[in-house]
């Protein structure tokens, strides 16, 4: 079977089969990550160029490691936004990786839909490292690898996401798959993080957290985004932190075997305390090291057997 | 045939034989680019540090892919102009580049002159990747690659340079290179940035940018600086458009086979309209494809067969 | 022999043995990096991360040269002081690399013991390539092999270090490792840069730099920092300059046969002079050289032989 798929832009195009595909694959490459010579010549002269219009150190560190792995070129473009502005457009830097030939962009971008965008203006290949409040496709895909191996499988599972729903590109597009392979999601934030649109992908919204958590498998904390704590949407970090934030009380409330997930970088102390951030529920590394075996499954997907 | 030349500092000293040299060792390249697999052994073990005082992704991405199609390593030093000030001396960093071994220096330097006095304190190579507003030959040689592919020969040809050429390094290795091939160089521009020191090299100076079009087989337009549009040096970025914009109509004035090339970024609709810079006269993609062409070629004339 | 470290934090647990065993191994090394093709095989498939909290271009640089000799990837990750306020704990960062499973993260950060910190979280190993004001390991390390290729033996030299002895983690891993190896070390410095707790150390402190240089073989002169010149320290530069600066006159107090170190970048004209820093008894470029085959045998003697 192969991904019909040229780029990874959304998941929500990915069918159940499809989203198996990537996750079967990711498995079979954590193998390769379980050896002493982590090095395999599968993507040899191929090159991958992580483009970063905002800063991330560890996405980007991912995939670069995944291309790397692989024995692809791993190129590393972190544009300032402020330069971006007075600077070239991106559909002119996108034709200009294709000029050169590039196989794979792997774009971040504060504006919703510059993937897309992207996809329109390159031969390659692009993969959406987070576009805006829009989607995150390869963060959900490891979590839901996450998942599956936690819980054997996702049909059927209580999955709870906490937290800025409204500005989050990781809930969104772990919303889609999850709903694709027909786990029960709750969505949990106060009411002006918690937009009524979410409803018409089949999940529950629960502005309570301990009810949100009840008889909970599954528990993501999404990331309180600093420039949220203002004032204009939470009265107050130390606020947002008791109604929400996820201590060892509140974990009670889930399911005695329910993992905890945060895609990182975690606040301590304030979506998540130390004990639980540190605890035996927590997979939240678990996440991490399914993010390479990801990216290298994608990589491969959609630039293995082209020669 | 070798290249005389330890390094790549200004197209002025390079004769006719020596560009046709990068020109078809280049050309020899665009196969191996063509390939699916795009790696060869060539400059294994090797080492170029892309050493970039200014801003450049493009440029820098075009040597650092160039050095890793090849199996050469690749790392890339990026100087704030700020820390520069503070920190050591350019002769200084070379020095020490040079007692790691390294094989050759990228460089980008906002001063004329900077890639050679690099030149003096190291035992390898330097490729000048742009300094000030003095010279940029690989740009140079990219853009002389482009024309000969399109237009058979460079000898005869008219070439029109249109812009802010006082400032312009691209346009000053642009008119060694294209006077030692033969061709008949006009230069446009306002006043202000059309210095009459051009004259000396045999190119023709035309402000009236219509005259300046008419009968040109090529036409190359120059980015304007954001840093030119203050009033300064021209009243207004609108009267610049105006009187040195290409669009469909003026470049109606040049042959009807005449080709558009642009070193980019372009500023669209301020020196070149959307539908020139996209349209079927515009080879501004194919230049930037000969750009890593070029430079493997370079590379490979300046490392290659050192062993 | 092996090195009985999993982490380089600090040269002071180092025994005359195992310091001796980084030097002959680097020793070993220095003849793969005259070769022409400068690339073996040993560390393929193993990841090192460049985890820079700090500016630093050389010393990323070595790493980043040194790792990729040995055919093992280099990733770079460098993170504003600024964003890291903001951003994710040291811990979570090493965590997360650790997840990824690098084998070895190579941290520079602005706080004493961050090292320390990060090897408490990893299964790999750390190198620290300088914490705050505490130690510089590598560096020193680098100084002892160039002092004992230039001197024969360590045993028994007059090594005097000029400079801001308060602030400088690159005097602090020196003392230790010349201690162990039995060299008579003299600090020089301003009475407010120089610490009397050194003097527990075993080295003789003397602010009076004509004295202190009297009979030594080995000079080595520390940068003084920008953020030191301001008034609180110091006087002034020209004052330090006159008081401590290294110059010709100056230099004739030492050894006719001393040399002369820093480890760079240095100020010309404030610690030391040009004459003195370009003359033949400067040893600053071979520091440099032999930095790369230190930076190679930790490696090595940490990541290699672990399949």
């Amino acid at each position: 079977m192969k991904l019909h798929h040229q780029h990874i832009l959304s998941l929500r195009p990915f069918s159940a089969e499809e989203i198996a595909l990537v996750l079967d694959t990711a498995e079979s490459f954590k193998e390769i990550l379980s050896r002493p010579i982590r090095k395999v010549p599968t993507l040899r002269g191929r090159s991958v160029v992580t483009l970063f219009y905002e800063n991330s150190t560890r996405t980007r560190t991912s995939f670069e490691l995944a291309a790397k792995i692989m024995s692809a070129e791993a190129i590393n473009m972190a544009v300032a936004q402020s330069s971006a502005a007075k600077g070239e457009s991106l559909k002119d830097t996108v034709l200009t990786l294709d000029a050169m030939g590039v196989d794979c962009i792997v774009l971040r971008h504060s504006s919703s839909g510059a993937p897309a965008l992207a996809a329109q203006h390159t031969r390659g290949h692009v993969i959406n490292a987070g576009d805006g409040f829009h989607e995150h496709p390869t963060q959900a895909l490891l979590d839901l690898l996450t998942m599956r191996q936690q819980k054997g499988q996702i049909e059927g599972l209580n999955v709870t996401i906490v937290g800025d729903l409204l500005h989050s590109r990781v809930a969104r597009s772990n919303v889609w798959g999850l709903s694709t392979l027909g786990a029960n999601v709750t969505l949990c934030g106060p009411h002006t993080l918690l937009p009524p649109e979410f409803e018409q992908t089949g999940a529950r919204l629960e502005p309570n957290c301990d009810r949100a958590l009840d008889g909970a498998d599954v528990i993501m904390m999404l990331r309180l985004q600093n420039e949220r704590m203002d004032g204009v949407y939470l009265p107050g970090v130390r606020e947002y932190s008791a109604l929400y934030g996820l201590n060892a009380r509140r974990l009670a409330k889930a399911k005695p075997d329910a993992i905890v997930m945060h895609p990182g970088p975690i606040n301590r102390g304030v979506e998540i305390s130390d004990e639980v951030a540190d605890g035996e529920r927590s997979v939240i590394l678990n996440q991490v090291e399914n993010g390479l075996a990801v990216r290298m499954a994608l990589l491969y997907l959609l630039l293995g057997g082209e020669e």
